[in-house]
């Protein structure tokens, strides 16, 4: 059985437990406080060419969402997100768990736009009724999205200025960032990101470390206490040394983005076969997720030798699926699964 | 200025007043424990037809929501409701602050059908990843709903089932319950209603008291310590006679019931000159709500004069508006209403 | 029986029915956008002396304090009160159950001081592990206490100081407020609070109304989006002119204050006897609540004709009582207490 | 420096490391449904002797307890606990954050009894105005305790009885349990924790593992949908084999009793020379925290070579601090500390 179903199904990359095992008797303090997530935090802020970024570490991207989104908010204000939105769907409720409702917008390619953005909080304001509705307050992007596409720099640019001029935070959820900087196409960088978004995390669990989300605040105002919430929220490791360590592990020297242009690269190869083959997609893509459409048949066969996700029925004989590439995928499974996906279409 | 605007713009009927008055210096055990409560729950089971009953009293409509929905969930769990529905829309994420999501379902009438519900539950369970998602817990639909339509007993009947049959519990919003058990065509009893849902709510408010609404659960283990909710929540009224007295002065001898009929009337002369007239409707109805569209012109001239809600804008030259009469709407005010309406479509 | 176990036992003044009953056909906007309750709002800036006091009206006490402080702190931030704080232990957890802690100070008398305060708060930042504790965010106080204490205007004063000098709000209920500021040596006015405290309620629902409080804020700085709140957690009302009514009548030419003279002349009447019958105190009493400490036969023979409460066991002989006179208190029933009082003791 | 301030400065025991670097490529199913926690969970069901165990794997201390106690009490219901309890005291309010109240009890050993658990039950149920306040729902015990004390087999039986009797859940934070159960004198088994406790859990953060806490629960249905509120919570590690893998290291041949043995040992030599010197402690102790009390010059002289805690000032002359050993403790670290202490006393 090969895995083409989500980017955390193996460890983590070699260099990474090379240096656990190096530093493994090494004494720090705890929770987060030790030189390994200062010199992670340091990396950040300098490939963000930022020094007035505030970093955190957590675990978890369920934990990271929630605990920023707590952190900042008001209890009558939500967070404005696609209906297709992680917090939305995927997180038993997390955020409504921290008192929130999520505010959806309607969204084809998981994205939402600024104009979207400017008419829901209008039409708040606007309505007479106004303070018995709840008030928006944050605005959650993930990058790349749920299904995979990207923001440009000009939509990003247009989602923080709507936000500033409402009031509203600008958070981006990066549980897969790197694969979508490393994206062919892509014209936003870590700067960009800093200084346009109030919030954003640099996902680790996806993107080569065992675990492990770095938190990036534009300012320490806006961050101001988080350390009480993060623990608060049950998200911070006593050993938070194991944190600092993978992000300096794979920021200090590109680690992390040439892992996300592997996993990029390979997605590639499974697309290219998919346009030779013929078939049509849910959402065209650029990173490690590809969302074909398949006749049913061809699921089924696929199923016998490979793990991977149905995304939904498209028509009675359709269904779109989805495969995912990681910074582990080995170069020959893409080739047996390319290769299956050719037979089955003869 | 005259005022079709809602059913809450008064005080409440007189009769209750004048007991107000007369019982002003009792002294009364406070929250809910005194005579007049006890008496009010055992008219409300007498006209349920059923002593299991565990009724209870609260101020408002949204308290006693969220006190009902946060005291049956766990906290996983969320309520299914329309999406118009009042818990979703128009009580400031009432529901999400006690840590609960509304999952809402498309409703072009405000209704709900049990098909839906099977439908979203089987969709919850038979998803791989299910225990990501919020588990549905309840379901919320109100009687008359937001937009005026009723529940007919087959609907209801299966709404029960479908929600037996899943484990779910099935709660009726009744802010305006009087006017829909009075409505012309309406086929269910307050037996029916307390036979088929988990809990439910008459309310006063709406209906003819200066402010309450009485919870009925199916039996006490459904509300169990519910009391203690109550008052954590902040629904506890000290002076707890205050309701009890109103619902037995509303439920003793039907002044309750008569006085939606008269609410119903009203609304009825006003659709009378809408047909005669040849308005069409934003949804049909037959309580005390209505929702008429207008060109715009004849919205902007009716302002002049009277008090209502715009609904919705139709197209680019018509809205849909809400008239709302009620137990204390005088019919010299439908007439003038009436005659306005026609004077506009000369 | 005669009734001394609350100041709730009664309806209203009845000078707030008559108004109820002139008014009751009147059509005005819900919610609180009344007339009545801008001119209830007006009246109380008055009486604070300035124009800048933001005021809202809520249904209850519990609802008051969980609302306001829901509404100021942030998520890791606690409440100061004294261990015997009504929110620590008569409000079934509402403070928890809105995510916040009650971070207790000892207390013997109900009041806390601005010593205690400081050190709460030097210990909290003194501590290496602050992040792992609650942060103090808010002081609580009731005035008079659930002890029928005090505090003087110098305790306020430095109250004051020690929250402003540690960034903390200053909030006071006054559920009993009146009778507070009519006892005898009470040096406080209504000036003082509103410029030492950050928000502060009169209390109603104690003092003569059905129900009601009205919530002042320093500022609508403080108070920002309260309305939001209000409606979230269930107390808005929807006839929110029965409060502006109420708090108007109540306070446009003094009755508030003079109700509460009346009942802390009755309390006197009451102390009077007991110092005469050489029986001593839990605590000393200056207004409405009286506790004095009888033989255990003593309160056996009482409670056959009064109804009060028990506040404490003091040794196996002796039990702590509680007495509470109120507006509405016959003076020919503190005479028949008074009466039987000299009789037991004979 | 050498460093006796906890338990969880290092990284893990080694086996560890081997194994994680051994399986980091193998493809596994995410959020702890793979093979190595279902081997973990064989191994906890079968040290307990029962296999109606239900074990969950979460990644922390606080996070664990926030998750246990939400996921079983109602809203209205607290958690008994000692005034010293983690949950209480050094959780940032993580308890409260759920919504559910902390009822302390006074404790000077940490160690709470099953009579003042009957003793606050049974006030809450006498108490006139019960509804009013927090309803007992829970008692939280840790074993070892704050201040490494141990509940005897006894005790334990009787807590056990008290909670059943009354209808509470009884849940025991284990996160230094290996080093409780291998303690000199201790008379309790994990087979008796399993029977006596509704739920518990087994500590790995401070017991060898790089992180981990593994949640027992006496069955599946006082743990229903407890992956919902895992996921809920921000828990649920994506990669849960990590978990699963480093529990069943520990746990297969002994391992994890074996660290715990070992920091025992290590303790003891230290209390040994504590004895020697003819130093007293705060809190007598047998497992890996050791409570001396020191003149202040003592304390001064040891910072200058050993990390360790305040625990709290005894009087002007004197302070109680804190040691704490673990399974990386080095004995020659161990010397040098003895050493340095009988060199201090000279």
């Amino acid at each position: 059985m090969l895995y083409f179903n989500n980017d955390y199904s193996e460890g983590c990359h070699p260099r990474i437990l090379e240096r656990l095992s190096l530093t493994n008797f090494e004494q720090t303090p705890g929770y987060g406080m030790d030189g390994y997530c200062l010199r992670a935090a340091a990396l950040i802020k300098k490939l963000c060419n930022n020094e007035m970024l505030d970093v955190h570490f957590l675990v978890g991207g369920t934990q990271t969402n929630l605990t920023v989104i707590a952190s900042v908010l008001r209890p009558h204000q939500g967070v404005i997100g696609a209906e297709s939105a992680h917090i939305e769907v995927h997180e038993s409720g997390s955020i409504e768990a921290t008192g929130h409702k999520v505010l959806t917008l309607p969204s084809a390619d998981g994205k939402i736009t600024a104009a979207q953005v400017e008419e829901c909080v209008t039409a708040h304001y606007d309505n007479e009724a106004a303070e018995h509705m709840v008030q928006p307050g944050m605005v959650y992007i993930s990058n790349p999205t749920e299904l995979g596409t990207l923001y440009s720099l000009e939509e990003l640019r247009e989602l923080s200025a709507v936000c500033r001029k409402h009031g509203l935070y600008l958070f981006m959820d990066g549980a897969r960032l790197g694969y979508g900087l490393m994206a062919q196409g892509n014209d936003v960088t870590m700067e960009d990101i800093a200084r346009l978004c109030d919030a954003f995390y640099i996902g680790g669990t996806k993107g080569g470390a065992l675990f492990g989300e770095a938190v990036v605040f534009a300012n320490a105002m806006i961050s101001r206490d988080f350390r009480y919430l993060i623990k608060q929220r049950g998200g911070m490791l006593a050993k938070g040394r194991l944190l600092g360590l993978q992000f300096s592990t794979l920021l200090e020297d590109g680690l992390y983005f040439e892992l996300a242009k592997h996993a990029n690269a390979q997605a590639d190869k499974i697309r290219a076969t998919l346009d030779e083959l013929g078939y049509s997609y849910l959402v065209p893509g650029v990173t490690n997720q590809i969302f074909p459409i398949f006749p049913n048949a061809v699921v089924e066969a696929l199923r016998h030798d490979f793990c991977f996700n149905i995304q939904q029925k498209i028509d009675d004989g359709h269904t779109a699926v989805r495969f995912c590439t990681s910074w582990a995928t080995e170069a020959k499974n893409v080739d047996v699964l390319c290769e299956k996906l050719r037979e089955l279409s003869k």
